[in-house]
């Protein structure tokens, strides 16, 4: 793609960076019309395209089928470089999807560098050639770094993060995951059932300390029986080489020997050396860029969106608030993101998705509800699968039955969301969603099933 | 389970046939406190349980599995039996699961036996003790036999349907479909992922006839890349049996030899010997049996659902049938099922769902429409699993932007569908759907770009 430096000096928006939170806000400016740059130091498509949900879900998805397999004690082999190899295409023809999309649109020039605020309107990028332009707008979407762990120093050969972790030259036998939130679990799944030796460390009390028990309780059991070693209430005390491998020290004085240490603690805003304290915008106490309901932070024209505000760091959710941005600054007719109505979702084999609020969030903020909890082994889609595991839990106002928060554990959850979805949103009733016909042989028709239970009239429950 | 014949003799409603379209109402009526009679000369769970949804799926989620492997060209190797065990397991578990339910009513009696109406308010069970019982109200729901063609009689060992074909011994080298509509489809795609010589052979000009030219097509090339030999315009004339071996004439003279021979041309309803002749019951002139918008038959109290009234031979259309009838008996409150609003789903590997009416429907009535077609492969959730033939189709009214229909061709269409179904009912609207934050990495966050696309502000399309 053509990648411009110094042709043209003046926008109506810059973007620093080209991930989610960033290119959707340029095509979107650039379709109204406004000359538009995108500044983007590493590769195009940032975190999500080119080390995050791209190729994680490439070899998740090969890794599922391995998985399927074993249930009928298939057998199975691969080489690991072509798995590698396609991961690695997928995350090329997700990036050169973006950079053509670029392409086709006169009005956005590239710029490959380091962007850096200089003054309101002025930003510098520190390139092969420093060049400087002028924006009326910026775009703030630089999103996050792994976060350091002062114990285990990144070396990015053995003790690494997700940046390294999905193009490993040779398959490890071995590998330790520091951090049992989403990507620690994620990775804990998908490379146990790729037979590497898996060990998983969470400090907290339970792994995805942030849900419900319950739902932790699940993951950890169908992890713990497909081989992963779950150890809870631990830390990593110290790392060491010894010649190939690593040396593990934990916090119950265990000792491993690893092939690779993987660090998923947690992230960091990519906020420094950007030029924020030259325009003085405000940062709060993690480091994320503040910015008020329309996106735009305290200098004004300056806006910011995706991992580096903070709020759960998703791609979608990154999208929606780039082209919120972008139509706050086009049009000043942005709409305000709904925070409360963002699904999230785990690709943990046995996925995890949901929306609102969960017990934890419900209790702690002495909120009174109901409980529904499904199990829904019965469903044909789940016992096909032998998700044993799976359920369903609504929780509900307890008198006008409005929705607080949806949780689902069960196959194909991350695409089953979308169809709980106008539940949730009050789209759909109860009564509407009892007599649609949601097809058969899906994890999907559960809804059918939820919402006869929540009428009194549950068909699919043995009677007390 | 308890399998009662004489001990119960008057029943507020006597339900003949256990599948999907008979069971959901008698749980449904039993809650509402009626004494329930199920009648069921076969296996609890009827079709779909037994010989269709539940065997299929569970052996094509396997193969589906299989065939992921093969985009990197990895090697497995499976027990048939073990494959096969597996699918028995799921039908028993599923089959078991509705005598559960049934035996947690006391007011359901189960009878093992056929079930014939004798005159108004009784029926004859033809078992071992012929017994008789009296209903106020009676459900028929018996279903449909796979249809017969004159050529090839089937002889339950190599001339097959789908009661034999998710239960063979032996895993065949070559099988011949006959008939490509939905069973025909699923059946070429999942035994071809298995390793087997698949032939299929459509009468009319295209596989899938019922649906739109480019789905069929879409889902042809797919079905011959991956090893179907695919004959259209083709019929069978003759079979013969070859040592263990069949010999098939073919009406383009093409000669073959295979293992089994599957007959997948249609269906027919089971009302033959049932006693609608003693209440003058109407059927149709392909023998559905006739009923009204309360799924009521001519005979007043007798009332049909599922498959043996016609309509989409659906499992999900039979149970909402099947609830619906009860709510009309029970409480004279049920629903008229919205035929327009039936997701239709066909599990082909390369999925297709569709909802409403397609080009052919809407061509052959006349009606203007604009049509919306978006290739998907751009998403990440398609890139990754290499289905570059996936689509998304939406025909809309010109002028009110109304949904005619939707057609969606990508993986895991099946559950998507549910996704899609708001949009379609009208519950979402094309602007809510765009700040809908559909999580990333599914196929379901194609709702987000189709509405951007209405609204004239696609983002995921290269600019013209």
């Amino acid at each position: 793609m053509k990648v411009l430096s110094t042709i043209k000096k003046e926008f109506d928006v810059a973007i620093i960076g080209s991930g989610t939170g960033g290119y959707p806000g340029a095509i979107y400016l650039a379709q109204k019309g406004l000359k538009v740059a995108v500044i983007e130091e590493n590769l195009t498509g940032g975190e999500c395209t080119n080390y995050g949900c791209v190729p994680s879900k490439a070899i998740y998805q090969f890794a599922e089928s391995i998985r399927t397999l074993k249930n009928i004690s298939a057998n199975s082999s691969y080489e690991w470089e072509k798995l590698i190899e396609w991961a690695d295409n997928s995350v090329k023809g997700v990036r050169n999807g973006i950079e053509s999309l670029f392409d086709s649109y006169d009005n956005i020039a590239y710029f490959k560098g380091k962007g850096v605020l200089k003054a309101k309107n002025k930003i510098s990028i520190i390139e092969e050639n420093n060049s400087e332009i002028d924006a009326k707008n910026v775009i703030l979407a630089t999103g996050t770094d792994p976060s350091k762990i002062p114990v285990a120093d990144f070396d990015k050969k053995g003790i690494i993060s997700n940046r390294e972790v999905f193009s490993l030259k040779e398959k490890p036998n071995s590998m330790l995951i520091v951090g049992g939130g989403v990507i620690g679990v994620e990775l804990a799944n998908m490379f146990s059932s790729l037979g590497i030796q898996t060990y998983l460390v969470e400090l907290k009390e339970r792994i995805l300390p942030f849900l419900d028990k319950d739902v932790s309780q699940a993951i950890k059991g169908y992890l713990v029986e497909k081989g992963v070693k779950v150890m809870e209430r631990t830390s990593l005390k110290g790392v060491s080489k010894v010649s190939e491998n690593y040396q593990v020290l934990l916090s119950n004085d265990e000792k491993l020997e690893v092939d690779k240490v993987i660090i998923s603690t947690g992230r960091s805003p990519k906020t420094k050396n950007i030029g924020l304290e030259n325009l003085g915008i405000k940062i709060d106490e993690r480091g994320f860029i503040k910015v008020n309901e329309k996106l735009e932070t305290n200098a004004s024209g300056i806006y910011a969106t995706g991992d580096v505000v903070g709020g759960p760091l998703l791609a979608h959710k990154a999208i929606i608030e780039s082209i919120s941005a972008a139509k706050w600054i086009s049009e000043n007719n942005g709409f305000h993101v709904d925070y409360y109505s963002i699904p999230q979702v785990i690709f943990s084999g046995l996925e995890i998705a949901w929306i609102g609020m969960g017990e934890n969030e419900l209790n702690s903020k002495g909120i009174n509800y109901e409980k529904i909890k499904l199990p829904i082994y019965y469903l044909a889609a789940v016992r096909i699968r032998n998700e044993r595991r799976s359920f369903i839990k609504l929780l509900l106002d307890k008198e006008s039955k409005k929705i607080y928060g949806i949780e689902i554990v069960a196959p194909h959850a991350s695409e089953v969301i979308s169809s709980y979805l106008p539940l949730y949103l009050n789209k759909i009733t109860i009564e509407e969603a009892s007599k649609i016909t949601y097809p058969h042989l899906t994890v999907s028709e559960s809804i059918r099933d939820i919402a006869e239970y929540l009428l009194g009239e549950p068909i699919h429950m043995i009677k007390k």
